[in-house]
């Protein structure tokens, strides 16, 4: 097995480097590498050239880099996609369970009002939550939300069977599923066919008693659309991971919307991130070392 | 099948009406009754004649009719014990992951701050969650906490096996989780063993990572030392769906606590109470006309 020469930048990473050397690799200054694990997640990327063979990018979105024109066809690029699957899942579920259970709206109480959230508290027993973009993420939502008693609508880009999914539609009908589910997660990337998804028509749709949970982009949501239905009560609320635009201003209605829970793009911690990167830099150099099929390859055409 | 003649009050309720009626019984005056269906939670009892057979409690936490000195040996009694038992454990695991996740501190900001959550934010994955008073409720909570790749550890009165805990001890244990467990949850019932089960060494052995969840009664937790310790991190956080005192005053350092979330004794709704009411009163209308033995049997020397 050949010990794969990976550079790590354009900073250092001590984790990393570790997750290299465990991966059977190792870390080597940029000119003697044939591979590139990025650090930072902003489109940065320091010169390549043609001995790197693969490119490790540190987050699951990549389309700072894809804006960047950075992605190129003479080597392999791989994303973190799915790696940090069960840490944002987790957020994203607990996202739509303080929605669903009023605990946005407890928390910023300072008095004691025992019917203060009566007519504010459904269930997700029995509900049907839809998740838009079943991919990793989405997926991994899937046992907690049947642990929930909820039933799940999954949306992937073709439509194939999701397990534990009752039904699984195609992306082409995305907008459909606000009028069929009770709450609905955005789980897609961000590209054009995602681009304000989400507008009048569906919040309204979506209903009095639906939730709406971004944790993918805050370009899938028409945000101007949202602010209104939430004032009017034409959605139940909304529990934003993500926003447009992002970071959302100060004095943005949505930051006192009794009806919004706003988390500053933080379903994906660094605390709970770079552990989860690592495991993945890990499988990838070993991977990458014994020849075989890599996590997360980037689809170049598609975008993501 | 005898037709059981249940009398409802101190008010009348419709829901209940209906329930006692699909459950085959008919509603009739109190001084016609054989069993009495009592609405509202606060210890009132209508006087009870030689006849009524049966008193069916609306609530499942019963020591406010216990204080009263109503309950006696003359007939049966019965809580709604495990009716709501769905409802409050996803009250109690949104608490619980709004508390892991930091979607208490999110809700109260007013600007962005991508690293705000970064230190704050833990994971249920592979955490042990410790259910203190693992019955009805607790037993609930425990597809989801799997679901959400927790591990469970039970306490139990007898400490006899709970299904999906990897452990369950008995309630002569309970300070013991304290150390055991990443997070405990306390669903137990208000006792004169429970009072102030949760002090300054509990709290200690919990540590700086630890959430504390009570969905219980405000009196298993020394309210002094969970403020010292939340002020202190001590532990990493409290949920709170009861306080001691409750209701908690304006101006209690529990409101403006960081590290706190309280919801107003909500996790039982009466939004999605009454139809959960409703269904056991059905349930045990026909029960009791069938000579069953009833759902939710009050043991009058435990006082639960």
């Amino acid at each position: 097995m050949p010990t794969p020469a990976v550079h790590i930048g354009p900073q250092d990473d001590p984790q990393l480097t570790e997750a290299v050397e465990r991966g059977g690799g190792r870390v080597v200054p940029l000119a003697d590498a044939e591979a590139l694990v990025v650090v930072g997640g902003h489109g940065d990327l320091p010169d390549l050239h043609d001995a790197i063979r693969w490119v490790q990018l540190p987050s699951a979105g990549i389309e700072s880099w894809v804006r960047a024109g950075v992605l190129d066809h003479d080597r392999t690029w791989t994303s973190a996609t799915g790696a940090y699957s069960t840490s944002v899942a987790e957020g994203a579920v607990a996202l739509l369970l303080a929605g669903v259970r009023g605990i946005g709206r407890a928390a910023r109480a300072t008095t004691w009002d025992g019917e203060a959230l009566d007519g504010v508290q459904t269930t997700l027993r029995g509900a049907t939550v839809a998740i838009v973009g079943a991919g990793g993420i989405g997926k991994a939502m899937i046992p907690a939300l049947l642990g929930l008693g909820a039933r799940v609508l999954a949306v992937t880009r073709r439509g194939l069977p999701v397990e534990g999914a009752y039904e699984t539609w195609a992306a082409d009908r995305a907008r459909d599923v606000f009028a069929v589910a009770d709450h609905v997660v955005l789980a897609a990337p961000a590209t054009a066919d995602t681009a304000a998804l989400v507008g009048a028509d569906e919040l309204t749709a979506l209903g009095p008693q639906g939730w709406l949970v971004n944790i993918a982009r805050g370009s899938l949501v028409d945000t101007d659309a949202l602010v209104t239905a939430l004032r009017e009560g034409t959605i139940a609320g909304a529990a934003l991971d993500v926003t447009d635009p992002e970071p959302l201003p100060d004095g943005h209605p949505l930051w006192t919307e009794p009806r919004a829970i706003v988390t500053p793009h933080s379903t994906n911690p660094s605390t709970l991130r770079v552990p989860l990167l690592a495991e993945r830099v890990q499988e990838n150099v070993r991977r990458f070392a014994a020849g075989e099929e890599l996590l997360g390859l980037v689809d170049l055409d598609a975008g993501y």
